[in-house]
């Protein structure tokens, strides 16, 4: 995700290095969450990953109604209606994996090689089968984001044999029981490693960014000298994956499921009609571990059939199975699905500012709000998380007086507040230099959130319908502000054909963001536009009553080889003919004569809300945020440099040899 | 496309040979109808194209108002709201090729292999640089479609050496003038035939059809000794491609446009901010066709510039450019992009029936129905084109008594007109074995059209929303009917929840159907399922009230390698959570009591509409269809004969040797 990222935005000097010998073929995590959706979506992977996925729509609750039968005791949509556009939904990470891949080969190519016959390899590719075994920084106390040294981290690399190499997942029995698939048996020649060394060799990388990727049990962590602090629950779950015969009704929905005493289940419909059953584990005496090489897919399935009748399951192939603690290991219980999704917006959100660093644009201060930005979403996820894995492994309550089971009631709304979060749409950033929340922003723009407000600050713009005034083709807003690593100033100019001011309040504005130096077109005759922040007008005329070329340049610059006038900045809010009205401005909350500027960041998360008339606070963000914190060095000498994201296997343990 | 539907369908054993020693690069077709995106996205390639192509919205029309000025006198909308959910878009051919290409591939590699790592190659590609030379048929005056005589035609192929092979569309100057291409540059290395042979070979394929797909001056028809009837007109066209730098403000919308006296432009959106001009050629004294090698790029700009004077247009990289006359070699213009959608309908209404009759399920008399219902297509056509032909390439009429000039309001009334033939939505196939319209029915069916006012028989299905009862989730009832070669019944089981006579009546009809031996299930364990007949059941009882298990197993069948019951084969008329309620009883106008059963053949067209009740009338169908007509003849023998499809150069004439 951050390699994809940072090829996106123009960033490929680059390396990625992978101590599996193959990218990922089944199992692990498979499910995605709204939000996850729209950033793939403005990636440009949204339409082939929804057509491969299964939607899961609705949530069902299962609890006892005697000794060995449950019952239905409630429905809910899984996705609140009105938070997204899209929902969640099921597809092994295998085949992400393969789409974001794809794109970092396609991004990472340059431009003009790309209608070349003669394809050379791509910039950017995963080097398999690598693993890091040293990692030097000038003082392990520094900050390791200062960009006071260039060139300051030293990587060993040790390039595997293949006898090393061979991916644990298809070992028949892997030495800690953790991993024996039974996974189909024409993918295992894909999975053999080819063309690796049969003697290990070394490299050292010098590079001034390290990003670890690298999981709960993450290498890098431990070689900057950190510990992972945390408590282990005494809950242990198996997994299960396959192709259900039962007559349980629903296996195409979400399910939670308690039994009165033989345990619980969390079962999940998936792609290619599998389902995924997690299936909790009895309680081993003496706090000790199950024995996970006991754990078979015959014991697991066993135990499905004891909490889930009346009903009968039956998997005739199995397509992947495991068993985990919920533990330090497991930083947080998969059920939420947010193993994948949190770490894909934390690559997200690290891989802008880290390119704007790279790219000379802003100084690296930006990248401390990274941590800002994210940490509190691992914490809240954790604490969500505690209360939920409790509440799911617990034994049901036999009745109002029975104090040491638990509430059903409970469960269900603590499983609805985890999916809210888990949609990852309801993210909020606090104040920092790249989010101005109305109270903290100076006089012009005090009024700010009350521009829009069902607009909130911080949180990502949720997106509505708008029309484009020179193709009469319905947008989503969304997708107007694609992830390309652009800033956006959305300007909501209001009704300028009904209202004189509104209109010079619009030409004032557009007057004044022309003379900054990042609007003007500096668009030389046979090159690409490069505007630094992209300016688009929504306006809440009748489209019939706009002209295009009433409008400044600013609106309509020249782009592509052939120097066209973009006609893809200019849209209104108003009917389409085939898909409805957006009533983008009712849905905002935005006034059709005052209107408002909604500053964007690349993440398409919002950074400011102002009056159209405050051009110096407009002017400041994207100012603040290119140029203030940019310390005009030369920018050469990191050019030559690499970046690293490593992505090593959980189980790596750094070497101790002093190098 | 037959080859790819026919590989859909299963049949494998089909050879397709291909003049041209590449596939399309760009040019050529460019329009899709929303009719041809519906069958598209049955066949699995909608998504992709749609998110390629550009979605054309709008139509505007322009006018004089005086010499040399024009200006927008009307628009309307290209696709009629709620005529489909598709709209009227661009891309160029070689893009759907390009998706039709590997569909084959993959359709036409057997289920076994497709997992395996050792590829094999598909069973069909296209063959290509191979014409035929000669094709002998038993008698010239036997029907060509009689399946009398299996082997009975035989086809001599000459394989075409690299020399011949090199394709007329990248020579700098073709011997007609007709083709020279300002291609990409890159492009110019794929499209260099490799591998051809040194020396010309031939081949004798003997089979049992042919389909001709080359063309207006196919050689197939000749060489049957068909004769090509038809007029030309005198009007000639230019037509240019490109990315336009201009101040005319409507170049992402279809325009018409007629000036004073300079003659008419029609200019089409493309992908990748291209247009398409076709521009009126001046007419030409004494009859004479204008010289074809004297029409070039800078010749047609600057045509085109007087007609759209005031406004001012530059193609600075024209993509391609070429010159046509409305003639019989052109039997239609290509204006309303019907070239390639009418006939990709018409392999498409072709292949299910051949696919049917090779794989022994129906007499081939079925195949008497393809031009029963295609011919009147192509002769509206050719009406609708002549008159709109005539009115394009006409003056505008300077006042009321100028009678010489054309009325620009007729005009535009004309072109709606096209536009909704163009569409493909309306096409109605008359009553025929497979098309039972109902004054034609038998007594219990007599009323057939009563009982879903809003679907004409006859007509493909137009689609709504219903929700999946085991996934709560939306589908399109068009999505249900796939593309897959089997008819289908959809059975408007009506609310059975709140009506027991209506639970009866639909408890009657499946215990009915489960008698016949369509619908038994065949699934022995370990097998797919392969009902010829798919029962799909749409309710209008609210989802809550309903469970899947309540359901006969003729409804929940046994699919799978691993024989899970299908949870696809029932939906109701009831809200979804996210995308509000498709309401289709009322959208069809079929009665929540009543109900009726909908036979949809495999192209997706209303084959009959009946009571629930009329179990004979139901069984009819598809027993006349898949038995009656079968004459159960020994179905071996074709088996190992190959089915040709020749897509053979325009310009291609038949050899006059006997052979």
């Amino acid at each position: 995700m951050a390699a994809a990222c940072l090829a996106r935005y123009g960033v490929h000097n680059v390396r990625i290095i992978d101590k599996r010998s193959t990218k990922i073929f089944t199992r692990q995590a498979d499910a995605f969450t709204p939000r996850t959706l729209e950033i793939l979506q403005g990636l440009g992977i949204g339409a082939q990953l929804i057509s491969e996925a299964n939607e899961i729509i609705e949530i069902c609750f299962w609890g006892p109604i005697e000794a060995a039968k449950i019952m239905r005791t409630g429905r809910v949509p899984i996705t609140t209606p009105g938070l997204s556009r899209y929902r969640h939904c099921g597809l092994h990470q295998g085949r992400i994996e393969h789409m974001l891949l794809d794109k970092i080969a396609l991004w990472s190519t340059p431009l003009h090689e790309k209608r070349s016959n003669y394809t050379r390899p791509p910039l950017i590719s995963v080097e398999r089968a690598i693993c890091p075994e040293l990692m030097n920084l000038p003082s392990i106390n520094a900050s390791a984001l200062s960009d006071a040294l260039e060139d300051r981290i030293v990587v060993r690399l040790r390039h595997l044999t293949e006898a090393e190499a061979k991916p644990a997942q298809f070992c028949p029995s892997a030495p800690d029981g953790l991993f024996r698939s039974n996974v189909f048996e024409d993918d295992v020649p894909d999975a053999s490693p080819i063309g690796l060394p049969q003697i290990e060799t070394l490299e050292e990388v010098r590079c001034r960014y390290v990003i670890g990727a690298d999981g709960a049990r993450s290498w890098t962590r431990a070689s900057l000298g950190f510990k992972l602090e945390g408590e282990s629950s005494d809950f242990f779950w198996g997994v299960i994956d396959g192709v259900p015969f039962t007559d349980f009704p629903d296996t195409r929905k979400l399910c939670c499921i308690h039994s009165a005493t033989s345990g619980s289940i969390l079962m999940i419909p998936r792609e290619n009609e599998m389902i995924r059953i997690y299936i909790q584990l009895p309680q081993v005496e003496n706090g000790e571990r199950p024995n996970r090489n006991e754990v078979t897919p015959e014991k697991l399935l066993k135990l499905a059939n004891l909490i889930l009748a009346p009903y009968v399951i039956q998997i005739p192939k199995v397509e992947w199975f495991t068993c985990y603690q919920i533990d330090a290991c497991h930083t947080h219980s998969p059920k939420l699905g947010q193993g994948m999704n949190l770490s894909m917006g934390d690559a997200f959100n690290l891989s802008w500012k880290l390119a704007h660093v790279l790219q000379g644009k802003v100084h690296s201060k930006i990248l401390d709000t990274y941590e800002f930005e994210r940490q509190p979403l691992a914490a809240e996820l954790i604490e969500i998380d505690r209360k939920l894995a409790r509440l799911f492994s617990g034994m049901p309550a036999k009745d109002d007086l029975d104090c040491t089971g638990i509430s059903l009631a409970d469960f269900q709304r603590a499983m609805e507040r985890g999916l809210e979060f888990a949609s990852g749409t309801t993210v909020e950033y606090h104040q920092s230099i790249i989010t101005s929340k109305p109270y903290f922003c100076h006089q012009a723009t005090l009024t700010g959130s009350d521009l829009a407000k069902n607009i909130i600050v911080g949180r990502r713009l949720h997106s509505h319908q708008v029309v484009g005034i020179t193709d009469a083709k319905p947008y989503q807003i969304a997708d107007l502000a694609l992830v390309d690593g652009k800033w956006r100033l959305l300007i909501f100019g209001g009704d300028i054909v009904n209202d004189s001011t509104v209109k010079e309040r619009l030409e004032d504005l557009l007057k004044n963001l022309r003379v900054i130096e990042l609007f003007k077109d500096p668009h030389p005759r046979g090159q690409e536009s490069k505007l630094k922040v992209e300016p688009l007008l929504i306006l809440a005329s009748t489209r019939l009553s706009l002209e295009h070329h009433d409008f400044d340049d600013i609106l309509r610059p020249l782009e592509g080889k052939s120097s066209f006038r973009s006609h893809r900045k200019i849209y209104t809010d108003d009917q389409t003919y085939h898909q409805g009205h957006g009533h983008a401005y009712k849905n905002y909350d935005i006034d059709r004569i005052l209107g408002c500027v909604i500053v964007i960041r690349p993440d398409q998360h919002v950074s400011l809300i102002t009056r159209t008339t405050d051009h110096i606070g407009i002017m400041n963000v994207p100012q603040i945020v290119l140029f203030y914190l940019f310390e005009s060095k030369p920018a050469t000498p990191w050019r030559s440099h690499k970046l690293t994201v490593v992505k090593s296997d959980e189980t790596l343990v750094p070497s101790n040899n002093l190098w």
